[in-house]
């Protein structure tokens, strides 16, 4: 199938952007990149895509990705509202969507753009332009938020987003945001609070892939996931809440001696996890 | 080198004592098995190794590896002491020392044989024979717990255990229970919490390395893991509740908007694990 569009512009060429920028490269776009930072523009340049420390080449493109953090992708697109093409499609890339989704709507309505809230299900613990793979989305979910699921730019937007090897799943900000925390926040926090033990300076001989596989987003960018916390503060709270349950359930188990009510919450957790291994197979 | 033994037993041929069954055939020592399971004796003559489910063959080996549960390995020692050849070796694998050691070497003591505790670091979220492999331990630490560092019996072993891969590291069982419940243990339980969530029967198209990786574990054996969960409780309840304070802390932070400590927490826990990324470099 055709390429919907021709010429694309990415705004932020940290680890997702400039993935981003690579893989619509590969997909046959003429890229436009910018980024406020002097050597990730010089970066991307290297890798042949035309980078800016300036906006002013995204606003003529058929379709603009954000990847910026949250607070600045709304203030990015509310500041260059007016320049943005009529007609045009901003798509963002942001960890949470309500927040998100609510400013921005009324920014493109109100400037005769379409905005659709976007979020690759692709990462690393390792982040900026550096560590930018054209096949990062291989095969990632890129969840899409649309105003109206019948709205006829999404269409485009999904074949574009096939093409560049993801699988949009169409789904509302709220429930995102409410499965976002389940499934990325709440691993970030456990990370971070696993390595904050005392015990863990001394785990070298003693660790192997379970340490390994739990604390690694513990290599975590603070500023970017405190954000991420925060303005999914709800949802967030509340899956930490029911963490905290389960772990307190399993550890007084624990202390009563209680092998029984142990053995029948590691059955239970072991049930939920053969249906993934089946459905992943 | 030279193998420093000749003939060695392996009682319990699941994930653990199959690879080592044919970890130790590979490093060209004839090997004898014992499992009290049928097919897995079948599965294990199929790849080669003398096995039955009688331990009569298990009792003229140079070395004799116990891979069973805890209970179970205690039981067994016990049973056959007065079998077990004079002068002859019995190391264990089980994943706790304190209580292991503590019964085993007086039970070595008065029948004449040396036993060292043990603890391969490797595993795998699937068990049994079918998933043994030769090279499971390959660049894996094999924890030791000699009853003296001094034994002439130690030197022997680690050159043995070289052989197969392993990297042998000599401690202490209180040291060793403790370190393993925070490296081991504990992810286990984070794991089997972690999926116990209401948001997790809905996370399919949600989710994506941090969800899978954390989660990887919940795939537990629920009777073995109570059965370790129980016998080092002391040390597991101290790493649950420590845990469960670090998770707290960031969610109450979150709670209250309290940007600040919730950036210095996880920036606190992003140099923890730098350190990590930079000795595995």
């Amino acid at each position: 199938m055709d390429v919907p569009f021709t010429r694309a512009g990415v705004a932020g060429l940290g680890l997702i952007g400039g993935s981003l920028a690579l893989a619509l490269r590969q997909a046959g776009l003429s890229v436009t990149g910018y980024d406020i930072d002097t050597a990730t523009v010089r970066a991307a340049n290297t890798a042949d895509i035309a980078a800016s420390t300036t906006p002013d080449a995204l606003f003529d493109t058929d379709i603009l990705f954000i990847a910026l953090y949250p607070d600045a992708t709304i203030d990015f697109v509310r500041t260059h509202a007016a320049r943005i093409k009529q007609g045009g499609l901003v798509v963002d890339c942001c960890g949470i969507k309500t927040r998100v989704v609510e400013a921005l709507t009324t920014v493109a309505a109100e400037n005769g753009f379409t905005f659709i809230g976007g979020h690759p299900m692709a990462g690393s613990e390792f982040g900026g332009f550096g560590a930018a793979r054209a096949d990062l989305f291989a095969g990632a979910s890129f969840l899409l938020t649309p105003p109206d699921p019948q709205m006829p730019q999404l269409a485009p937007l999904e074949t574009l987003l096939r093409r560049i090897g993801c699988v949009p799943n169409v789904t509302d900000p709220a429930h995102h945001d409410r499965m976002i925390a389940f499934t990325s926040q709440l691993p970030h926090a456990l990370a971070c609070a696993y390595v904050l033990s005392s015990s863990c300076p001394g785990h070298a001989g003693f660790s192997a892939g379970s340490y390994r596989d739990v604390s690694r987003v513990a290599h975590i960018n603070p500023t970017l996931w405190a954000e991420l916390f925060l303005e999914n503060r709800d949802a967030f709270c509340a899956e930490m809440d029911e963490m905290i349950d389960h772990l307190q359930t399993l550890r007084n188990a624990a202390a009563a001696d209680n092998r029984k009510s142990l053995e029948d919450l590691l059955k239970k957790a072991r049930k939920r996890k053969e249906l993934d291994n089946l459905q992943q197979r």
